[in-house]
């Protein structure tokens, strides 16, 4: 399957650990290092999505096909920025409710799943704690969102 | 990666023709035959999820981990479908909104990718046409979202 134009494909990283920023950075794999976009906390991701102070240029911070989102973050966690995300109406005008978001989180416990997906997350993985199973999550990520979903961009 | 209790997880496939249908039983596998719940069309998707009928009772017809759906139905189509269980108080009130739902259909134009992401589809996934390409994709469905993916229920 390669439903998708991966030249064309942004990532929007939202992830405060430097390791863990490593371990996708490292592992994914696209035509151009500048498809994906790394943010460190909850506030920077919405000033991204919503193309504020320094992120107001498209060509600079092209709008996302695909959202990794940690939820424990500095200012903003990413709960909140999931459900402004998905359920505000800032966020439908500028269809960006549409985006696929993966929350990648070191949290399985009920309560963040449940708010996750109450708030339409589209899918929630667990990181792993070895550098062998970041790169199968991370291969599993690209082939599967990248490879397999369509969205309503970048795709046939 | 190994989240989840396999012999716990119930897939709900919504799909009125009987090739796609087999395509998708002949290629999951999982522990127990009883564990893929077939409905032909949208109407008794709903009645299933909402117990209602032949489906009132929780053993017979019990709650799905994952939703596989069409979007070309009849009587009430797969878009319809997605939006009453990802949208209404309803289905909110028992939870049916939390299920993950990937769209699996032939169709792959605008329409119906941007009505889906509207109402919150967790994954849009485009049939194939021959034999093989079902069976990756099928596979692929099972490593992702019954191997990788945590959900509310059945996971670690």
């Amino acid at each position: 399957m390669n439903n998708i134009n991966i030249e064309e494909f942004i990532v929007l990283l939202v992830e405060d650990e430097a390791d863990h920023q490593e371990m996708i950075r490292r592992n994914l794999s696209l035509p151009n290092d500048q498809q994906l976009k790394i943010v460190d906390d909850g506030e920077d991701a919405l000033s991204y999505l919503f193309r504020e102070g320094d992120y107001a240029n498209p060509e600079i911070s092209p709008t996302p096909s695909l959202i990794l989102l940690d939820i424990n973050l500095i200012r903003v966690n990413g709960t909140e920025v999931l459900k402004i995300l998905k359920c505000s109406d800032e966020a439908k005008a500028l269809d960006l409710h549409k985006i696929p978001v993966v929350i990648v989180t070191t949290s399985s416990t009920d309560k963040d799943k449940i708010e996750a997906y109450d708030n339409y997350v589209n899918s929630y993985l667990l990181k792993p704690g070895e550098a062998e199973d970041w790169k199968k999550l991370v291969k599993e990520i690209q082939q599967y969102w990248m490879g397999f979903n369509l969205s309503t961009s970048h795709n046939v």
